[in-house]
């Protein structure tokens, strides 16, 4: 198997770099992949240090680097492109288009990421984050009324995680409500969250990888036997059901995921911040 | 101002074309953007319907729509591609260069984000989440131990959501230490820190953006007076001067600034979960 050095370079915090180049490597593999990211690379000097460390990667490899880039500015540009890697630039590639398309140039400015730089977005973000804490694990009847989605599931199936993710990327009010095993069993929905169906998106998650995540954190217990788990989740599933509760199996899921598939499938409103 | 409407088009989460779409918008500050975020766009059904809203769109603002598409299957890249819109293909335009570099084809499968979906790194980011949470605004001695980093700053400077930050997307052990009025005024570390001094970072804050946030929280307290921002802010700072802690003023940073400049300058081992 070959083994490429890949660099995603940027002046800022590469992580569009990342996502898009690490989106574009999972389309190969049979290639061991070294992924290093270089972050706020935002001088001459400091590129210079870059294509130098990449071209050592290319020697050491035996074949030369991959740079996936969000660089701004030409000169950098130009200087880590020099390195010999193949460089992919993720800015340069599209902005003359977008600049014909649009009739008039870029501002060539660095540190316009697509984060929250305004105080209503980051009041947005810190508002939720704060709502996804306090309500964590808990509700009551103001906390209904504020949430724009309560994730509702058996201990462990990943509510807490995609709280703070709905919090912290979309800005939404996620509160979480445990399904314990006095609320299983029956066909009846926890008292007070019938009000707020429309709410109310449920997590699941195979037994048996529950049953390893409960063991993680009591081992040997009834709470993180299989028996038990195979209960809770049987009995949850049919409590979706029974309801009209959407819920989506979250065993291979990564948490951003599961975020989306949640914004997607309850139509939030919403914005990326 | 010519408005434009944009689309985001993927087949799972949306989150790499929002991003570096994003970021490519930004550069230009002339235009008015509607966005539209479509995820989950999976079959020819959905994209033939995508490519309907986007036609229909660019009719109503009457400019043609633009397409940020990390669409994977050439068939339904096509679909939205004749939309009429300006296509920008994040997968195609450089998915041919990378199978000639490497030598082999992509696999074209949909549905191989960069995000975690082996258990491994599933663990690495719930048990970093829950680290974080278990350790928000309070520190034991064992706590101190399995951190990766502290950060330190008075009460809303942005500690909680940095951390989850950290957290979510680094998998990083991120504890969180609040510098209250007892810990200020002197140039002493609060008893405990000083042996762990090489993990803490600082977070500082413009004192009037401080007594904005405060005064959300407690209006018109003594918590949330100018004056007693100031005077914290300022005792803060000398305390991170004194003792050589880094730190970085937040006031305008995003939190993923503010993270990946900690991951930065801390030099952290980590990667992108």
């Amino acid at each position: 198997m070959q083994t490429r050095a890949v660099f995603f370079v940027s002046d800022r915090t590469a992580i569009t770099a990342e996502g898009l180049g690490s989106s574009l490597l999972t389309q190969f593999d049979q290639v061991a992949f070294t992924r290093n990211t270089l972050r706020f690379i935002d001088t001459p000097e400091k590129a210079r240090a870059v294509a130098e460390e990449i071209r050592r990667a290319g020697e050491e490899t035996g074949s030369r680097s991959i740079v996936f880039s969000t660089l701004i500015d030409a000169d950098m540009r130009r200087i880590v492109a020099e390195s010999g890697a193949l460089f992919f630039d993720f800015v340069d590639t599209f902005i003359g288009r977008l600049e014909a398309e649009l009739g008039q140039q870029s501002s060539h400015t660095i540190g316009r990421t697509h984060g929250l730089t305004d105080k209503s977005k980051y009041n947005l973000r810190m508002d939720a984050v704060n709502f996804a804490l306090a309500t964590d694990d808990g509700l009551t009847p103001r906390i209904y009324e504020q949430a724009d989605v309560i994730v509702v599931g058996v201990s462990r199936s990943g509510k807490t995680p995609t709280c703070l993710y709905l919090a912290l990327t979309f800005g939404l009010h996620a509160a979480n409500y445990p399904l314990t095993p006095d609320d299983l069993g029956g066909a009846l929905l926890p008292a007070g969250l019938n009000a707020h169906r429309h709410k109310l998106y449920g997590l699941t998650i195979d037994p048996v990888r529950l049953r390893g995540i409960r063991n993680e954190r009591r081992p040997d217990s009834q709470y993180s036997s299989l028996q038990q788990c195979q209960y809770e989740v049987r009995h949850a599933e049919e409590l979706f059901h029974h309801n009209g509760i959407p819920f989506v199996t979250t065993t291979t899921m990564s948490v951003e995921e599961i975020a989306a598939t949640i914004v997607h499938e309850l139509g939030l409103q919403w914005q990326l911040l």
